[in-house]
């Protein structure tokens, strides 16, 4: 019996990972940057057993159908070959993150299977390897392997793309993100669907990609220099100009809601009243609001004007893979 | 004493005019097309007379300020040179459209204007030419001297950016258009700045001008076929365009409110549940409603779920300039 436990947080990008160049092995079009947080992570143990007939996948407790099961298998297949190893797996996963609401829930919980992958079977990967890994599995997964801010090198191949540190002096301590969790009832497009669909029919993704390395260049040189409103309002547009591409696609679609636009609104009004802090926005309904980890008290309280406690999430800087 | 009197209406574009070539000229990037409406109009009376000392320009009989006036007195000034008449003019307009919400009261009003000083002058200019005169005084006004569906030809110059009749068989007495008014409390950035601000910086703006001569074609072929469906989605489309590209300008902005969401949901929910229409949106927070006009009750007895009755106002196809 071959057993492995890891923990594994949500990283939310500044930079979006917006598109893919390979959808086999999961290379995107353009580098992202992250910021893993505190607040929402997932916990997994992988046991490969003889014993076992077929790989099974629990999530909280509740044994998952075939479908996500499927997924979960397609990722073990690629760690058995890696290992050499024949076994079925049971994969427990505890999710401490909103589930589908946009929170990048697959971004931990695909970087905890990976690591507890990497600890069951003994592969001793580096975290870079780890990284690419997680990758495989989901992309911005890759980089919740590591703490604080994160880069995804694009690269040009399995070997080349993978996400490291974005060096910050420990910035990262000084900032929080409020997350403003929006119930909406429409029928949301995935995240994948909507890059692909993005991706292949958007007359805008080209003024995406061509200027999207400036925003990420630009992001590192504000984080480098501990500029709050500079990386904020990189962060905020580049956020905008994400979610400008889907309304070009072919047909057009939108992650937005009523209340999306009331958070966006608070927040510049919120700015305009001298209190830094921005958006962002993930391929959800959900809005995040970048501050100082000083002002994320006063954020709160005044969103409470627009918004119900339990909507009110704070998340601070969170750490990378924890093996439990 | 000169005098002359006349009526023009609004116009909403399907398929939008969003950024200038010639700022001076207002020569459009690319074509557009639009449908005059019945319900929002403007009259205006214009007399030029030796006994005044300076133009004045009333509004809803209400003495403008001077920024106001000043507009008026330089659009003046291009038909005082057309007719080599020195005069001072006094201008008097009646505003039947909700006053800068967004309903293009430019349009009617610059186009009432040229038509008005054309009989004050006895300037016997063509429809075409009239066009061209309106278009000086506010671009989208050129569309507005003629009925029904109608066609800015963008041109290259002065003599070659008209407006003129898109041939329909009538089809737009089928149609209706429902006005969805929303009040919303943030400062707007006015179309001309915002179209401005666009095409000097939005990076998707070469994605709007590569694929909107397509969306026209297509719209064309749609009415000329009385396809609804293809030409309410085509225009939807164009106008969800038209606003990503905001949101890559630097810095982005948007028109849409949390409201504004809530009436495009409305409006795919209604699509959904089997009624055909489609929403438009220009440079403001209103959504305009684009069906049948046998529809067109049943559609605003459903939007009052999300709407008061006041913020709802149908229009039908309209009148081209009428002289008083």
């Amino acid at each position: 019996m071959l057993k492995g436990s890891a923990r594994a947080h949500t990283n939310i990008a500044l930079i979006k990972y917006w598109g893919k160049a390979n959808e086999e092995l999961i290379i995107p079009m353009n580098n992202s940057l992250s910021l893993t947080l505190d607040a929402f992570y997932t916990e997994t143990t992988v046991i490969f057993s003889e014993d076992l007939t077929a790989d099974t996948f629990y999530l909280d407790d509740i044994l998952q159908d075939e479908k996500s099961t499927e997924k979960v298998s397609r990722f073990l297949d690629l760690v058995r070959k890696m290992a050499t190893c024949p076994l079925f797996a049971e994969v427990k996963s505890y999710n401490h993150v909103p589930y589908a609401a946009g929170l990048a829930s697959s971004s931990s919980g695909l970087a905890a299977l990976a690591a507890a992958c990497n600890q069951a079977l003994q592969l001793d990967l580096s975290d870079r390897d780890l990284s690419r890994l997680a990758r495989r599995g989901s992309g911005s997964a890759c980089r919740s392997i590591f703490p604080g801010f994160v880069e995804w090198q694009k690269g040009n191949s399995d070997e080349t793309s993978f996400a490291e540190v974005v060096p910050s002096n420990g910035w990262e301590n000084e900032l929080a993100m409020l997350f403003i969790l929006i119930n909406d009832q429409e029928k949301d497009v995935s995240s994948r669907d909507g890059m692909r669909r993005t991706v292949e029919t958007s007359a805008f993704y080209e003024g995406w990609l061509q200027t999207t390395p400036q925003d990420l260049a630009s992001a590192k040189i504000a984080i480098h220099a501990q500029d709050f409103n500079k990386l904020g309002s990189i962060a905020e547009n580049n956020a905008l100009k994400m979610h400008g591409t889907t309304l070009a696609a072919v047909p057009p679609f939108t992650y937005w809601s009523p209340d999306s636009l009331k958070a966006m609104q608070a927040v510049r009004k919120m700015r305009a009243a001298g209190i830094p802090c921005y958006f962002t926005m993930d391929a959800g309904p959900n809005v995040k609001v970048l501050c100082l980890k000083k002002d994320a008290e006063k954020i709160k309280a005044k969103l409470r004007d627009y918004f119900a406690a339990d909507q009110l999430v704070t998340a601070f800087s969170g750490p990378g893979i924890t093996y439990l």
